[in-house]
């Protein structure tokens, strides 16, 4: 229990420090230009865990990287994961009126302007990477961007989004799914962690362990949030539930049934902290993060 | 005459150059995601001139770089280009059908893959650029994406796209139209030739003089394309003409009229090739190209 609040202490930190990040950069312009700059502090300030920047830093954090590089990567990935979610409540994607307990982006303000405020927020995630405020060695931003946009383009996240989209009437197994999910928020769980080791000039092997965490930790989330889709409660969630069963969509859920989903996501939380033991309590943050993910009830 | 077609053979030998490395960057995987890559390449290869990777390689050679480095970095800005044209043809956007000729991407395919594809080729932008095959030295790459990105971003394309939506009933005067078209089309044409100035590692000056040609040229390219769309066959233009006057929407030509507008695009080519006069003759198909976005029929 002690321990528990001590992580939630620390997500909420770095969640805070993160915003404060973005705040920065995101200063809203003067001309017509600002109502972009607004639709997207909109969505970028709606709350959210923070998930991906608090992987960035505290695998950062692994090999002593300075606060002030790897917030900014934080702050970049989270403008990929903000820009994605703009994108995927779309009328013409996932058509989402509601998204963590407010209005979607194109519902508050149109949907020309979500649209652009996706695309300028992923581009400033790259822009963030490029500067050299983000950190002194060049190739260690061009790693952070080559890695990044592998992460989110066709043979990442985006591809994973159009296997959703083509699949929604399809009968799709195991495989199919653990790769659709693997692309679509398991890929930007990679980077996140992945980041730290570019940063921190990881050896190979740390790496390895840190992947090896990051895929564990990206399916026992996905399956976490198919559980929280089938049963939770929409209040807490923040979003409607039940859309899965609803859109007759296959989910880690409805292939396994909820009690092995659950028990299958406990077992890969422990897996993921089984790759860090090397890091012994250094890795404590981490490791009560995979806990976290499958626990956690929105 | 002869020297027209000079320019004219050099477009066309370039173009397929370029299209040859873009063919090769976008493999069609298989797996569901194929349709998003078949969507990319469908509006990648489309026709259109390739005036900005022709900027890009140009611009280059001035300084002796190896095509294949230039080559790489004009697929990049053409990815980012052809992205902008699927995002703005939606419906929410511009809600066009056609472009050079042929059914836009949501027509072909549909929204949801058109929104995706735009997202996954500026993805690809950057994948390309922080490849270490575009150029060998980190600092290169690393500049390069910080100037693409932002030359597409809040303060370039996007937010110009976004000035132009929310202006579409609003009566703008010539240095609001002036700032609109250098961010929404300018940005991108400055940055193509300046990549090629970060591409030769060239001195302040020159990137000075580039960078003035380049805003020249923007400026000329757009009121030019503006004449198209007021005076222009919509066969030959293979898109339709008329549009602006139809939205009431400010153009240089409804401010200026035509007459006058034809007369400021000739002063600003005049005025693009000026600055590269210390080039000489190594700067011709830079300096002929101005000519040819003025006098240009499509």
């Amino acid at each position: 229990m002690e321990y528990e609040e001590y992580l939630t202490q620390a997500m909420t930190t770095m969640a805070e420090a993160v915003e404060r990040q973005l705040r920065d950069l995101l200063p809203v312009p003067k001309g017509p230009e600002g109502r972009l700059v607004e639709a997207m502090r909109y969505s970028m300030f709606a709350g959210g865990k923070r998930l991906r920047p608090f992987l960035v830093v505290t695998s950062a954090d692994l090999f002593g990287v300075d606060k002030k590089y790897s917030l900014r990567v934080a702050a970049a990935i989270e403008c990929v994961h903000c820009y994605s979610l703009i994108h995927d409540d779309l009328p013409a994607m996932d058509d989402d009126d509601k998204r963590r307990g407010q209005s979607t982006c194109h519902k508050k303000y149109d949907e020309a302007t979500a649209i652009l405020a996706g695309d300028a927020l992923m581009t400033l995630a790259f822009e963030i990477l490029a500067d050299p405020a983000t950190h002194p060695d060049a190739l260690v931003r061009s790693s952070l961007i080559r890695a990044l946009a592998g992460a989110s383009g066709v043979h990442g996240m985006v591809g994973g989004q159009m296997i959703d989209l083509a699949s929604e009437n399809e009968e799709l197994d195991m495989g199919e799914i653990t790769r659709l999910q693997q692309l679509k928020t398991g890929a930007l769980i990679c980077f996140s962690v992945e980041a730290g080791g570019i940063l921190g000039k990881a050896s190979e092997h740390m790496r390895h362990l840190l992947h090896g965490y990051a895929r564990d930790l990206g399916l026992a989330f996905q399956i976490a949030d198919d559980l929280l889709d089938y049963g939770g409660d929409p209040e807490e969630v923040g979003k409607a539930t039940g859309k899965d069963a609803g859109r007759g969509k296959a989910t880690f859920v409805s292939l396994m049934g909820p009690e092995r989903a659950r028990r299958q996501a406990d077992i890969l939380a422990d897996q993921a902290i089984e790759h860090l033991r090397e890091f012994g309590d250094k890795a404590i943050l981490l490791k009560g993060l995979a806990r976290f993910v499958v626990d956690r009830r929105k």
